[in-house]
């Protein structure tokens, strides 16, 4: 039974615009080329469904549409930054099917671009001082700065995978809430915050978004092995190429007896692989039912962030709905 | 005659050792490689003079001493990102006597420990959550803000730079207010704001960051010309090596005849020239006169600041003193 998100989308493409708006506004100014190195991602699409998913949990709990555009553009902003840095780290040469910022404007700017998005992330959200009681502004600075220490730190556990193979599903899950979870977690928060919602309200968001999250990321993994570039926006077999432990990887080297280990381990991480080894690669994943792990994992995830959401006491029940609409169609099989 | 900055000094210490321990609250965690890379330039030294101008404009407000200190460690971490980001586009290999943190860890990882630093410094500032009106604390964070998008901006300028000859004394004011003196502004801004000190008086507190801040670097571009390795904690003429437009190469471009401004721009920016070819286009630089020049400039914009701060209403005058101290410390000839 396919699910219809068109009420979902036609709500994700008018939140996208105003977010679009406040984007333009807020990462605009001079030297010239270090502002358009800023755009250059930005531009290049991305549905911003973090935007939504903060514009959907502060309706939730009564906050103006406009506020929480606002605020989702800053998100948003701190997104890309992300984006920009993890491609120079990963030496991703192509994201949302465009060359990445370093491969145009080359490294130096690259870097500055993502520092001066990281600061416009904050420049955004300072856009509502005087439009809300203070503290609540001081509450979403606070949750914008956990999140992007907590998407440093999960960075930072990503790459160190890269060179280690004993990875666990616990350490794996663990880097994902960070790297993944963490800033659509702080996106609900912050809607929520902003709106004045109660604590125990932003605790089933958390709950909501670390299950959504995980689930999301656990999809894009299992993808990211057997989509194609044009699903993918970038070459496929990167995560293989770069050694990406996803949770494909650690399943099937847990499974995998020690000939086929060694075969697998040869190929994980070498970014001259040729393409028959990669194919010969992901065939040995997939013979350990490694996909099918995934998929069940997720359907768990996901379950269980729904289940918080469930909790929640929302004085507007449409947004709420919405959300629900928006993890299906996040951890949605496209596969 | 010799000012004595005895006082200063003490002052400047003890401030430094109440900041440096909330540095060491606020970045600690994990993974612990990126912590380790993310203190070192930190622990590297650094007299924490921003953090002491925070402190002492506070001060002049009635702020707390201790609120200060919190709010000090913030603008001392956001400093030492940048820090970790300029060595790394500008290929710089020392810093404070030390190898670069990317020379050390690599390149991804300095990135990260960059980005974490700039999210550990509004976390920094957030411990103040509670202990003030919240408007004063969004008044700082926007400061904060401020100053990382103007650094960036600066940076942005002094790179662009490195490729022209016909940078102006007017466009070389401008990077420098934007590299160097906007955080220094910002420090003295956010004690003003945080103590709620009238816009007035903050006017008058950017006056000054802005003569000083100038002053300060137009010093430090003399010394970079002139200093020694052991002075400089960084090889001699790299400024020169990186092609880097210092108010000293800018005047005397636009002093020299058409064959000995040839000789120098044949010099400069290149990263593999001899140190006979550099010590000869520092004596081709000297022998304009730029050096004077830029001594004159310097007291100016420092006789400027002064002015400025003479127009503030402090309630602590010893505050004042000190920040006149140092004014005249950080803008001392030492050469």
């Amino acid at each position: 039974m396919v699910r219809d998100f068109s009420k979902l989308m036609d709500y994700a493409r008018h939140v996208a615009s105003g977010v679009n708006k406040v984007i333009a506004e807020v990462v605009s100014g001079g030297p010239s080329r270090l502002y358009e190195a800023s755009l250059h991602l930005i531009n290049a699409g991305g549905k911003r469904l973090r935007p939504l998913a903060l514009v959907l949990s502060g309706r939730m709990y009564g906050l103006d549409e406009g506020v929480g555009i606002t605020a989702g553009a800053s998100v948003e902003i701190l997104h890309n930054f992300t984006l920009v840095h993890d491609d120079i780290m990963d030496r991703d040469q192509f994201r949302r099917g465009v060359p990445t910022v370093h491969t145009i404007y080359g490294e130096e700017t690259a870097i500055l671009a993502g520092d001066l998005l990281f600061a416009k992330s904050y420049e955004a959200l300072s856009r509502l001082t005087g439009l809300l009681p203070a503290e609540r502004l001081v509450n979403a600075f606070n949750e914008l700065t956990w999140a992007a220490v907590t998407v440093a730190e999960g960075q930072a556990l990503d790459m160190d995978f890269e060179r280690r193979w004993d990875v666990t599903l616990d350490e794996y899950l663990e880097m994902v809430y960070k790297k993944t979870a963490a800033l659509f977690k702080s996106s609900l928060v912050i809607g929520a915050l902003l709106a004045g919602a109660p604590e125990a309200e932003v605790a089933h968001l958390e709950g909501f978004a670390r299950g959504v999250g995980i689930a999301f990321q656990i999809r894009d993994d299992v993808l990211g092995l057997i989509a194609d570039e044009a699903v993918l926006g970038k070459p496929v077999y990167s995560d293989l190429r770069e050694g990406k432990k996803t949770v494909l990887i650690i399943y099937a080297l847990s499974r995998l007896g020690p000939d086929e280990r060694s075969k697998l381990v040869s190929v994980l991480g070498r970014r001259d692989a040729g393409v028959d080894e990669l194919r010969e690669a992901t065939d040995l994943i997939k013979s350990t039912g490694a996909v099918e792990f995934a998929d069940r994992l997720a359907d768990e995830y996901l379950r269980s962030g729904l289940d918080s959401l469930g909790k929640t006491k929302p004085v507007d029940r449409e947004a709420m709905d919405l959300l629900v609409d928006l993890a299906m169609y996040v951890t949605a099989r496209n596969y």
